[in-house]
């Protein structure tokens, strides 16, 4: 997608066997590649979410076993590799499914070969994820177009909470896929962006993307959506996910639950977008299963963003010496969400509903 | 309540017909005391939110009227002073309330008595809603010694919402002075306090109050309630008032309305507490009827808070250029409340349960 009127993707190859990211940490004040040379870095820029969202995550772990192997390519380097990846984030399912796809695909091969091997996989998986994107975008654009029609084309107000854009991905997103697809169809959409904190994604990211693509759109304190659905204000909600049971239930950013309760009591439609790689059909419940990560209190506590002269700064904002916890995300329950948009087409939140699309499992 | 050890109130009568204030948008990084010495001043520190909470700027306004009374005692400058004062925050109730309540007394004195009898008057209505927080507080101790004998004595831990402590009203608060008291009564609690986005209340100062209290609590983003609820971590949900409706509907803090979904969705119990000045008997349907302020959109989009050196400062946090949208307040539907936490007790959220207790009504 487009950043100062130039197409961008979120990670590619570089020269030398590196691979380069946008670094969305410096977001939105900043637009600043970094490079990433070896495990360690690919570690690192996970953990530190200078790469974030369940389907990026997994390709950049992909790319990260390329950088073992060119450093090591022998079992022992490979299963280090694996087991530091894995343990970057803890609550995307994508990261351990990319790993474990790459892994599988090495550990059948001799040495000299795996680094080969591992980046045309990563690669694979990165084409793969924007070929699913973009499926996800055309099924849930079929939704908008519906309620755009029923409004007699009067703009549709959608509501997202964090960023599962084009950022969260390697290019079109999850749930903002449909959204811009129903741009470009010539739908009108208006977007509520829940700022997302503690780390303000939606705020930071969502507001960024969807300013850059031209889409109309509003921030808002994540507090705000109850009401607005009370008045009308919400045609529909729009999530993306980091972990969907194969009951249906879905792990996303720390605050999603409360929204879809929302449009619950309000008869707003909740959708969740996300790709066959964030499915885990090995869970059942998502609120008991799905381990939940939990951050450093100080990104409750502080808040960075750009002083007046464009200079970063952190101000804290709470009362010093008090503590903070920071769970980074929550399940929402599968009865409260209307469908889930996935690139096969759009399901109920329910085993049947999935097993529907995805008959193979 | 306490500061560094020392008792204090949130507004007094100073010296030369002055009122003086604790500043609140200094608090938690500076202590510091402003002296109101005209209706300007009143009018600009309520709508600056220097002072804030349904109750205080209640007690605000009257002490207002009796500065307007000083300046100029005619029947003119009363009406001017009340309207000012009204405008200048239309969703909490108390203001109206107290500023009718004001005006309605001294519009039958000679102009030459008004100034000494609202500044008593003020006075009055300062140390009724002292009385009324303090018995909000013993009837709220009730439950949450319920909860604590049922668990054995294990801490209770309590959630809430935005700033419903002693800043918010003259002393003892609405939704905190239970918690005071039951800490007063040997009861172990612990209290999550939520943010409270756009303008961190909750992070500034309820954790600043039960800090200097004594009283054990922990910092989380708004979006952590729900998550918290589903993990059984929260055993009551306690939040303060901006206007209650005469059927149990309750504007409060923007976001209020979503944490009563997830408590009503994890069946725990949610108490709102507020004075009887919070009643606003004239309406039957919050959602339809209670305005909501909105307020400017930089609040969103920028954060204040303390720089390393202790300086002050405030960062932007959203992509530069996105617009913001600013509800103060939201409306939390009485079917959502399990009870009303008033001064003469506790009843059920609807029309009976308050003229149970206030039957002259």
């Amino acid at each position: 997608m487009l950043i100062d009127g130039k197409r961008f993707r979120t990670i590619w190859p570089a020269a030398g066997g590196a691979v380069e990211i946008i670094d969305q940490t410096r977001l939105p004040h900043a637009v600043a590649i970094a490079r990433l040379e070896s495990l360690e870095a690919v570690v690192r820029a996970i953990a530190d979410m200078q790469v974030r969202g369940a389907p990026l995550i997994g390709v950049t772990a992909a790319w990260g076993l390329a950088l073992a192997m060119r450093a090591d390519p022998g079992d022992g380097a490979l299963a280090e590799a694996s087991r530091q990846l894995k343990a970057s984030r803890p609550t995307a399912v994508n990261l351990a499914w990319a790993v474990d796809r790459v892994v599988s695909v090495l550990i059948h091969l001799l040495p000299a070969d795996r680094e080969a091997v591992a980046r045309a996989e990563a690669a694979a998986i990165a084409e793969e994820d924007v070929v699913a994107c973009r499926a996800i975008g055309e099924h849930g654009a079929d939704l908008i177009a519906a309620i755009g029609a029923r409004k007699g084309g009067e703009a549709v107000n959608v509501l997202t909470h964090c960023n599962a854009g084009w950022l969260a991905t390697v290019d079109w997103g999850t749930a903002l896929a449909p959204i811009y697809v129903a741009q470009a169809r010539g739908i009108d959409v208006h977007v509520w962006v829940d700022e997302t904190r503690p780390r303000n994604q939606g705020a930071a990211l969502t507001a960024f993307e969807l300013g850059q693509q031209g889409v109309a759109h509003t921030v808002i304190a994540d507090n705000a959506g109850g009401h607005l659905m009370q008045h009308g204000r919400v045609d529909l909600v729009l999530t993306g996910a980091d972990r969907i049971t194969r009951t249906g239930d879905a792990a996303n950013k720390i605050g999603t639950y409360l929204k879809a309760l929302a449009a619950a009591d309000n008869g707003v439609p909740f959708h969740v977008a996300a790709p066959a790689s964030t499915l885990d059909w090995s869970l059942t419940d998502g609120v008991a299963q799905i381990p939940i990560e939990e951050r450093g209190g100080e990104e409750v506590t502080h808040v960075a963003g750009a002083l007046a002269d464009g200079s970063m700064a952190r101000v804290l904002v709470s009362a010093p010496g008090s503590p903070a916890a920071n769970f980074a995300f929550d399940v929402t329950p599968a009865r409260l969400i209307t469908g889930l948009i996935t690139e096969r087409g759009v399901c109920a939140a329910t085993e049947a509903g999935l097993l529907g699309l995805f008959s193979e499992r």
